[in-house]
């Protein structure tokens, strides 16, 4: 039972990440899972949302959203439907709480960075290249605060964060499903974890099926181990210069 | 470190459930979990959605709400703001999928059963109180579907279904928190399982926090022991008479 | 032609208020007319609305909605559907103008009393059970807002405000409709009245029929007769001690 | 204590009423009590809502709107706040209940009769001047029924609707109040009655105040003889032949 | 190939403008182009947009909408809907920008002039004939607040504003189309100019076919002379007295 | 005055169109106009709108939309807002009629053609970078369609369509304005071409100004120029095969 793709039950698919994608949000990362592609971007907005107001903290917000020409068949547009359906919900909810775990949020003061992840292509696990693309975002956007002198603390990020799905499909636990595997998985698990291998969210579902304890053992096993390495993508991509231009830089 | 109601960390709260609360719907059931109080009802309804009519298929659907009056400050009605919540998706969809996984679809035929899961109080635990005391309802309504005989197989439920929050409070890990916990809980996570000890949904979340792979594993440990004690009350629950009148029933 | 459960014409249902049916609003009541069951928040919030800031008075709003589960054939949910129905929008602005009709809004200063009348249970009557139950839940805010010391005249409620339905069944004129006999009947109205005998909203319709005069005048009899009996009940359930903690109360 | 405008207590305002104002409806009626102009028109459409399709009984709907320019400050257009307000849908509810009231459903057949209520200038009783209105209009849209041998019963219309309000002003009672009186009045009522004198709808509102028995029986009287009286300036209107060109006419 | 008026193709419908139509508005106009008739109020408002607020700057807002009696079918209402459909918003916008394209916004100060244009009974041009006829609405508004001394600058008006439609129906280019030949024309162009005959916009379109620029050179030809005519129609109006009663009047 | 990318005023900015962007759709198109970029996709459907069902001929639809993260500043989601704003209504209408004028709907049978084109960068120009686009991959779909055996004619493209921008600023006719030109234009206009040089669409506005005749021509000259540079490089990204899988390819 070989995985249609050839991979390893715990191998992750080929990664990539672009930073720079875009021109003017602060930091805009296309990641890429495969063929599934996510457009991440992090806007920084002067102050904060009205509850939050005076309180001398910023705020991380998310939304998420596919666009209906990345579903292999047309999917309908929210905005024309009139509302956001329950997974766009609650994918933009994991997205917010997710990177909100790694952010002080007394060093960027009472500014808002909105991440906005678009779904370019949709090819399976959407959400967990969304979280992936869109810390390196938020990295981006640190970096443009700090540039233009907008941090109370030079190093507010206490960790990285990753993600990965991870499930089982024919009998078998394997790591970061495509749609094909995605849409007849009988257990589907998506973990966030920080660099230091400590985990942030593990939301895993029998899809029509119950699970035992030692199958999430080893779904977690999978999964942390997978996070680990998109930790080191993620470095790597990081570890090249600002893609554009930083406040307060000479002209 | 003594929990505010005395309780050991791994104990539950006092569980309560009322069958027959209501009058019409086939399944009716109000359910205690300490102070949480949430109405679950289970209505049957010929027919199936579009998307699944003619494959001889019934379906499950649940909604979650609460009443404004159920939270320490009042909150605002969804009907009113004209739309409902993420929250309130996300606990709605995770109630149904919950359901889902315990029911043999082609056994009910094309009928579709109506979980409404309606919060009179909260007090922490709504979602796993909702799930808890919905599985009860819905065996009330496949006894009333078995009566006016519209079942294919007489025993479509494969499993019970039971739900508990645990989470991380003050250091340590401590089930079923009430809201005076759950508001201030580093890790925050709800577990769904059958009555075999198998895992249905697992759903954990560090607030504003990063947790171990060996705080996971104790909060998994007191997770599926206290779904197993919920499972005990709910068959207690279940084990006296059908709460109003059956379809042929002598009158 | 006697009516189903036996009772006399002009007789009401069997009614019961019950105080502090919930842990956290000023005021919570759970009122029944027979077997229609609406439970009665009243919660105090700081502030008015926009259009009446400043102005030194208070306000009081009321919404009316109805629980899926509550009606013989379960109902669509209003949040779901995104839009407030004309039936639920017109009777909130219905309770809320009858116990308006009884409330001094300089006494109680620039506060707001927030109405939630919930149906749980619904045979018939529910908007004038919401009516009477809900005069009994403001009546619980204002003693909580004295204890509080937020009350500018200590006897803010100018009169106590209760509420039946009447209508004419098989061509006589009846007191209190259940469904049973409400979802036939030709006349169909709803009358508010004070303790004092006089009227705040007389809401009478032909059902398809007309009515004559004098129909009218016995119909109006019966009802201030039923208003004055709901009056005494009220007064019995509030003779009590009030049901949870007051504030500055001693510990 | 006079009138502004010089009336007795229990006289109407000057009415006017003008038929086909609009081309393309079947009964297009301006109706005018003083200075409140609403446009009435009832539109025939093939067809009933779903729930009664295959009865064989008819439909009329009703719709009331206000123009922004119509009142005294611009009101906001609800449209564009993308939701209908509680006191339009209540008074379209009205004015649908008001006219099904006289009309004979199986005689018109599965076709529904839309009427739309629009006012075009606003000065007190925009409800009762559009279903006096309406009535006439509807009048118009069964004749034009009639030419197209659409109707199963050539005299479907049981009875003529109209309707004033009446109130206490000033301590009096006063019939059809003018938006000077109407915002000033201690009780409020809307009385729809028949041809023959019978009632088809009362809706009395005492504003911040309670009422006697006694005056509401006075204001059904000033009420009841009103409605006498526009019941003849209708009859007078419709004496006039059809305003337009009737289905099956010689051309 | 005549039209079925008989008609010059280069001739405007009767046009007929009425001032003073609604009681309430600083300006309100009737204006008709044929059976064409739409109503267009213009309200002062105190205040402008938030975005606007502070600059000195006053601002102009446009609303259309068409009542649902005014189509030759009846058209569903757009608040019923919950949504202002695609056409709806195009021309408000596009009656708005007109109309801003001839005042300044400075001599206004920082008050708000709200255009509404209903369309009473529609065949053909109603946007044209709402342009045409909301700039004199427009004009009386300035001369209100004239008189009620809120104008920085005496003239605030720096042209006059007419629109009128043309299109290619037969074969020929026509001007002012009804609806008989609106809905069958192969181009379709609406043309907003000022008084000295310079253009304010041009939107033309190919329905399902292409045009020539010789064709769209006639077309511009047709309509800057029918608007010259439309000009005069309005100056003609205007030249009449204030319809109503000024601020500050003697009374 | 020159322009700030050194451009003559009749020159377009670099201008290049990527096939087979998108794994999915039938046709997939991401074009650049400068900095400004469109993703466009065209997704065939089975079925046509209610409406024309029957009719035996096909459709085109189109909804144009922006990321968030496309402009200087973040802009809001309308699937948030839930409502699509004046502005996207008006530019989806304008792209469906602009590539429904270059196709026979009878040879591609009873058959959707749904574009969709989200701008994924925005520098000024996005609707006509829109249409240029969209035209691409209508021609790829269309290709698809006759590879699946679905076209009753081989050629329904009865013509290429390109649109562009032009306008006044610094008081001179400029092609084509980015975002810093359009930001600032006294008159803005967007043509929409054919290949054979007619004219599709022509919608030009004085933005607070008046624009003469013959500022009007010159604009035209420009802009039907402009489009026909367009067609060649739509002609040249077209001369390449299809970029993906054909239905029915041998593999």
């Amino acid at each position: 039972m070989a995985r249609a793709d050839g991979r390893q039950d715990d191998a992750l698919r080929d990664v990539r990440i672009t930073r720079g994608y875009q021109q003017w949000p602060a930091g805009s990362v296309l990641v890429e899972f495969g063929r599934t592609r996510v457009l991440c971007a992090a806007s920084v907005q002067e102050g904060v949302p009205r509850w939050r107001a005076g309180s001398g903290l910023g705020w991380v917000t998310a939304e998420y959203a596919m666009l209906p020409s990345a579903t292999h068949t047309r999917s309908s547009r929210e905005s024309v439907k009139g509302r956001v359906g329950g997974r766009t919900h609650e994918i933009s909810r994991l997205v917010g709480r997710a990177l909100r775990a790694c952010l002080d949020m007394s060093a960027i003061g009472e500014n808002t960075i909105a991440i906005d992840c678009d779904v370019i292509q949709a090819d399976g696990g959407t959400r967990t290249a969304a979280i992936t693309g869109a810390y390196v975002a938020l990295a981006d956007a640190i970096t443009w605060l700090g540039a233009a002198k907008r941090l109370a603390d030079p190093k507010p990020l206490s960790c990285a964060v990753a993600a990965v799905s991870v499930g089982v499909v024919d009998g078998r636990v394997r790591l970061d499903l495509p749609y094909e595997e995605d849409s007849r998985a009988e257990v589907d698990m998506n973990v966030v974890a920080s660099d230091t291998g400590t985990l942030i969210e593990v939301q895993g579902t029998g899809e029509g099926a119950t699970f035992t304890r030692s199958t999430m053992d080893t779904m977690l096993d999978y999964a942390i181990a997978g996070c680990a390495r998109l930790t080191e993508i993620q470095a790597e991509a990081l570890a090249l210069p600002y893609p554009g231009e930083l406040p307060g830089a000479a002209k």
